[in-house]
């Protein structure tokens, strides 16, 4: 299976994935997915959200056992993060055939479409859609890079952007959905189990920060005349890494926009966006606000105007408890050590679809932790662990 | 004259100049030349580096006397950038007219091409063709922003690329050469007067810091694992500051590229691009050494790989003292107050001219140093003054 995907969408300078939703790359991926569906005899479904499913069993019989993830990308991604749950789905279903499995609940396998959000920036698209946490009204208003809309996007791909919406009644049809994931930390090779079994998606948000000044000549205008929002803006840098090391969370800004962003031009906007998240909310909410007084501290130290805004943010997700402990019985028994239950800073289309379906996560160790890049990687040996336990999840959940 | 060359190439929306070399708006500033040299008679011409030439008078008698600037801009530049120093030019020669001047010497004024490198990153290209200090062969590698090369430009403007380089014979016609610029710093407005007299181009240059870490997901990377270059820039934006601070010069990051630049990405790669400039060479030197070394300081701790490319550079340029002492002697004689001689941090064309041509600039008071912006401004009497000035210095130098 991985043979065929390998080449989908990857950038032959960076070693990087760019599998954007409604491009070219993304239709390869999905023609990927119906193919491995046909080759299994599995009935292939796209949903009006772009969801694709294959189902083994009656789609319409209910109290289904879905599996699966996304095959999108960020720019310049790794292999794993998406492809792995997708492809381990498949070959836990392979698993199960091959063990004679009876099944008694049918099982689908899924690939949410835009969960990365890579292209029209809101991630989780598909199952944000789908479980009615996004409007179609809000969808038909996002657009890239270039400006083309979300829904100029699904027709040049081939898609009805006239049907996107909630879908409560596929989503009723689900009785458990387990999504397989490679993990985005360190947590699993720093306690040495291959597989581990989510508990919860930590709190986070994005927000904004505009710091404006004056644009200048950067040769010619005095140090004691600039409003420099350069300066501000790398001293809030340097506070949101102080916050983040005083509380245990994470805060960063890797996303940058400069104007005029002339070499010998003092800006006069420069916009950071932070991206933070904590183990819980108390951490989260100290850490904001500790990164926007120093923020607002030097800014009106040296002149320049701040305007803080929170473009999106996700409350705490707790995996519902009985599924999750159910997944620790069908993993640990017999003897077998526990299986370690972390929590995650990431989000996941598993985290959108907790507050509608029973959901639960199972990560695979990632040696370096590296994620959304070419440098992400899971061992062979440890890609089998997971294919296992999802087999055995799946056959605990959905056969005799 | 302002009344039809003010709309050309203005944003609607920041008010701001973007007269950018070979643009529609660059072409109706040269059609606004063209109509200005033709209403008062002059004989036009175009060089073969783009650069616009009125005379009165003979072209090749030799000894001329030729006063101008350029009208291309920064991005959302000011209106006085370049137009004041063309606009005055013109001005100037309406005045000897009125006041019956008889010339004995050949004047010109110019509008030179592309000073500002607002689209292919280098400044004064007009004149650097012309005084040979860019070759044919470097300007063909010039590109902008979406990858035409300035050949391309220069071709669909109408114009033809295969001519562009060294014209020492044009150069050779002129005597002097005497550009009028508005001030880009406050100096005139803090000793109170409407005009000045360059003495020097601070030596500057422009460098290039490659920060280079680890791409890896915003929120599952614990802080201990992460390799993040924005906290590097951030840190060594700091340091150009402090530096600049120390020893009187003046140190900026106003342009940035980052790798990936998304919300959610720690980066791979900050690329931010200093600008720094000093009275003298060994201070620019002091502040550059200093820059670096905090900068390596930061990586190192960090695990961050620094690379420092410098881009460009331009040593001191002191304008000729013969003709600087001639134009103070014109302005300041018969008991008028002497005219202030000041230096600048800024390139202009006549610091490229002056290694072939004696030159001179000539500053108007601008009340705020505001420069590059659509905030640069200066007050109406001044801009009168300063044309008095410039006929006063070209009648003493070009008339009997």
């Amino acid at each position: 299976m991985w043979a065929d995907l390998a080449p989908i969408g990857r950038d032959k300078s960076t070693g990087g994935y760019r599998r954007y939703a409604w491009t070219a790359a993304d239709a390869d991926c999905r023609a990927w997915f119906r193919a491995q569906a046909q080759a299994r005899g599995l009935s292939y479904e796209l949903d009006r959200n772009g969801n694709q499913w294959a189902w083994q069993g009656d789609p319409l019989a209910g109290d289904a056992v879905v599996i699966g993830s996304h095959l999108d990308s960020v720019p310049d991604g790794g292999a794993f993060d998406g492809p792995l749950g997708v492809v381990s789905s498949f070959a836990a279903l392979d698993e199960l055939r091959r063990r004679g499995a009876e099944f008694t609940r049918p099982v689908a396998v899924t690939n949410f479409g835009d969960e990365e959000g890579a292209r029209f920036g809101l991630a989780c698209v598909g199952s944000r859609l789908a479980a009615g946490q996004l409007t179609a009204a809000k969808a038909y208003e996002l657009r890239d890079g270039d400006g083309t809309s979300l829904p100029q996007a699904m027709e040049a791909a081939g898609y009805d952007p006239a049907a996107i919406g909630p879908d409560p009644e596929r989503l009723a049809r689900i009785g458990a959905f387990v999504e397989l994931h490679v993990e985005q930390g360190r947590a699993l090779d720093l306690s040495g189990d291959p597989v581990g079994i989510a508990s919860a998606i930590w709190p986070h948000g994005r927000w904004r920060y505009d710091f404006r000044g004056e644009a200048n000549h950067a040769g010619t205008t005095r140090l004691v005349d600039r409003r420099d929002p350069m300066l501000t803006y790398a001293e809030t840098v340097l506070a949101a890494r102080a916050q983040a090391q005083l509380t245990g969370a994470v805060a960063t800004f890797g996303k940058i926009s400069v104007e005029p962003n002339g070499v010998n031009a003092i800006p006069s906007l420069v916009r950071g966006w932070l991206d933070s998240r904590a183990a819980d909310q108390d951490t989260l909410d100290a850490v904001i606000a500790g990164i926007e007084t120093a923020a607002r501290d030097a800014a009106g130290r040296s002149g320049i105007d701040l305007t803080v805004v929170r473009e999106s943010f996700t409350p705490v997700v707790e995996f519902e408890h009985a599924l999750r402990d159910e997944l620790a019985r069908l993993l640990g028994g017999e003897g077998a050590p526990p299986v370690p239950v972390l929590g995650t800073g990431a989000g996941h289309d598993a985290g959108i679809l907790s507050a509608a379906v029973p959901t639960a996560m199972l990560f695979v160790r990632n040696p370096t932790g590296v994620s959304h890049s070419p440098a992400e990687y899971a061992a062979e040996d440890d890609c089998v662990a997971g294919v296992r336990a999802l087999a055995d999840v799946t056959e605990g959940l959905a056969c005799a």
